[in-house]
Order: structure tokens, then sequence, then C-alpha cells
């Protein structure tokens, strides 16, 4: 596996893979890797005949007071994790600095699937997300590119930028990976101590009750989401951010579970906020416990 | 010539192209083509093997009471000229509508560069901008994309977007191209009557005052302004939208003429509205006459 830190290096490889024939998988991360990403990575070996996992910690999809600084970072871990994975490049732009010139002024925004959800809460994080993405797009020229269903509202507004601003690429969108116990795997589950990792499960557990009344014949979503919210509640841990039924298309509030849709939920277990969701009625992406 | 109307098969183009190891220049117009439009298709023949030509009058870069209806058509002559100037693909999107989707929703902001000149009577014109021609480039994945002096501005938010983004295409900003009494040449300048036609000399006239005054020895900015703004006020037709002294690299107001500045000047005679520029001290790409 080649490490490469520089971004002209990282396209003159990207170019001439190209050039040779090669098709490109890229599965973008901010490191700090779990089998989550490692499952990514697998899809894209298994899509394209070259694979780069970039690993870069993107200072504009954080807010003013979000965990930019203590974001978790292990690169000697993920390096060894992206060997067995099979990747060929792993791509660690160094200095970070070099990714964002300092007078930048370029960036990429979604004006409707973005707005509510962790949009809402999280105002710019998506233009961040986007901007990085489509720069790591350029880089790295992939034919393939995979993203995680743990993040469905970025999975759909990358998927929205790739249409809108005909991107040369194929997104594919992987499961949702949980642990054993079924929390949904995440980079900032380390930072919950053992009590909050218990209470963590509220939102699986909130997840699977929706179901439960659907699969009973329930269709009303603000009576599956009052629900959710009470039973999340049981939790004196947790502070609800949202908990949401929404078009899986247009992220719009949903009224009835008639076409797909996610249910979202974004909750805070002391400091950290956690995000898991579901969609109905195909739920096969969520992994979600029976 | 072939003439491509699907963005699918122009994609495909491009990706055979691509795949056959040869290089793509392209040239993104809103046709009624003219010398200067030639001109950079000319630039991208001699830089690359394949040279696309697209046709677009794309509706997001105008405002509401702009021209975007009566924007001038003929795509029979287009097609001629584009046959003559040794363009391999005229890209012609067809029917308009597919370029954008009912609901897109995905836009590229520039918010430093495009505040002043024509950003600040045009708001929303470089968005648009910036997102047609990066669609253009994912759909014609380009080596060169040439663009003129002419829409100074626009060329130094283009350059901006592909730098901010990582984009791996080479831009080449062609020379400024003027009809024989000097009149920049504009898709627009057949809207003038033969009076206004005369009194659109204003602007030319004013820059070269502008360079005899820099050429004296003068190097103040607001008296090289001042100056030719009442050299434009002699032309009783004419209406100045801007006359600015700029920083040829951040587009900041200029106190002095020292580091390469760009004096841009909008004027609208008439019903009209015209642009023209002049660089300095190096002039060369703006063929002002003496």
């Amino acid at each position: 596996m080649q490490i490469i830190e520089s971004i002209p290096e990282m396209s003159a490889t990207a170019a001439a893979w190209r050039r040779a024939g090669q098709t490109i998988g890229l599965v973008p991360t901010m490191g700090f890797l779990h089998t989550g990403h490692l499952s990514l990575a697998r899809q894209a070996r298994a899509a394209a005949d070259k694979v780069a996992l970039s690993i870069f910690v993107n200072p504009t999809q954080f807010g003013p007071g979000e965990d930019f600084q203590q974001y978790p970072r292990d690169f000697a871990r993920d390096r060894s994790l992206c060997e067995s994975a099979g990747v060929d490049v792993l791509f660690h732009p160094h200095p970070a600095g070099a990714m964002y010139a300092a007078d930048h002024s370029v960036q990429i925004t979604e004006n409707v699937l973005s707005r509510g959800l962790c949009g809402a809460s999280r105002p710019g994080h998506f233009a961040g997300v986007l901007t990085i993405v489509a720069k790591l797009f350029h880089i790295t020229q992939p034919d393939v590119a995979v993203f995680g269903q743990k993040d469905a509202q970025q999975a759909r507004i990358i998927q929205r930028m790739a249409r809108d601003l005909n991107f040369p690429v194929r997104l594919v969108i992987a499961p949702l990976i949980r642990e054993p116990d079924g929390l949904a795997m995440s980079s900032r589950n380390i930072y919950l101590s053992s009590g909050e990792r218990r209470d963590a499960l509220c939102l699986m557990r909130a997840l699977q009750l929706a179901r439960r009344l659907y699969r009973e014949g329930a269709r009303d979503a603000e009576t599956i989401r009052r629900r959710m919210i009470e039973q999340i509640l049981q939790t004196p841990s947790a502070r609800i951010d949202y908990a949401a039924v929404v078009d899986d298309t247009t992220l719009a509030p949903a009224a009835a579970i008639q076409a797909p849709i996610l249910i979202a939920l974004a909750v805070r277990i002391g400091k950290t906020r956690l995000i898991d969701n579901l969609m109905l009625p195909d739920d096969r992406l969520c992994n979600l416990p029976e």
C-alpha cells in the first residue's frame, strides 16, 4: 500500500491509473477507522481496479464549538487497517492546511435536502462536506465512490450534488454497520463513558420501536415520531436534537409512511452527538437488529 | 464535425477520447459566435487533440429582467463557423431543459472575487456561471479549457474555482478580440442601433485615456478613474454601471497602479450593457488600439 500526502502526487497517481485503463474506487473518510469504514473499502475493492481511501479531518464541515480539535485521530492504526483491507493508496493530505488555500473562496451548497435534520442544527456543515467531497473527486478521479448509510442525509446530498453537477462518478451507498449490541458504529463513540455507552442504545431502540409499530400497521408519521421521542426520553442522559420521519428522496417531513421514508435520529448523550436511522419499508441498508 | 445534443452521449464521447489517450480542449460559449469565440477555439485546437465547443444559453446566469429570452441565437451559422474552426464536437444540449433537473438544488458560489464589478449589479450571475462551467467540465472532461479576457472577472473567478475545487484542468485566458474600430466583440453588440454602435466606442476610448495617463506617469487609481468617467459621460447615451481600478488577482479596489491591475468598465448604451477592460502594466491580452 502506498501512502500519499501530496495533492499533486495523488492527482498524478490517479491520472496514471486512468491512462493505464484502470478504474478507481474512492472511500472518503475522516480517519479513526472502524469496521464500518472497512466495509466501504471492501465495496470499493469489489467495484474498481484501484482503491484510494482518503483520511482528512475536514475543518470546513465543523461548526464553531464543535469537536474539530478533539476529533479522534490514530494514523498508525488507520494505516494498518487500510493495509489489511486491500487499499492501494491511503491519501492523507499533509500538511492538512494544503487542502485549502489561505484565500480560498469557493464553496458548493445544496439548498433543499440540507435544510432539515443535521443541516438545521449544523449550519454550513453540508457546504463543507460537499466542497471537500468535490475536491477529493477532482483529485482522485474516481469511477466509483462509496459512502455509508450511517450518514443518510449526507449520502443523499452527495448523490444530489453528483447529479446536479454531472460528476462522472457512480455513487454506492453501503449498509450501516453496528456494534454487536446494535449501536451504530461511529468514530465519535470513543467519546462515550461506559454509562453513556449503555444509554446510547436508546437511538437503536427507538428505531426498533418504529419498525415494530410499522409492522403492526401504523402508518401515521407523527404517531410513530411521538412514540420514538417518548422512548428516547426514558433515558435521562438523552437530549433529542431531532427525531424525524421524512421522504427518503426529498427529505421533507412525511405525513404518512407510504413511499420510501427515512426515520432519522440525532440525540446527545452527555456531550456526544449521535445519529442513527432506519429506512422503511425496505430496511436492509440499516442492519437494525430484530 | 459531430453535433451532440445528449448529455450522456457527450460524456461517453469524452470518456472514449480519454481512454484512447487523447487530450480534450473545451470552449464553453453561449453561441451566436463571433471572431472572439473562434480565437478561443483556435487556442483549444493548438492545445489539445480533440476540441469540444459547447453552446448553451445558461438561464441560471441571467437575472430577472435581464436578456435571457432575447439573447441572440443562430445555430445554423454557429455550426458552420465551428466546422471551419476545426471543432471536433459541437455540444449543444437539447432540449435545453435537460441541463437542469426540475428539482436541481446544488450550486457553486465564490464569495470574494465575485462581490464587486459585474457581481455587484448582477446578483447570482457568477454562481450561475460557476455552476454551469463545473457541469460542462464534468460532462466533457477537458484537459484544457479556454476562456476570453473580455469577461475578465469571469475568467478570474473560474480560475479561482479550478484552484479551490482542484479541478484537473488547465485554464487558458485568451486575448480580447475587437472590431476594426476597437469595440470589444460581444454577441450583445447586435442589440446596438447604428447611433449606439458609434457611442459604444466610449468604453474603448476611456481605456485608451487610462493607458495614456499611465504612460505619462499617473499612478493614482482614483485620478485615472475620474478621468475615465468624465470621458465616458461626454457620450450622452452612456450610463455607467461601474468604472473600476482593481488588483488583477484579488479584484479589490486598488489605490495605486503598482502590482498588476485591471481597469474594468460596464456601461449601458441605451438598453445594452457593454463591458471592456484593460490590464496594466502588461496590456497584451486586451488588444487595445494605440
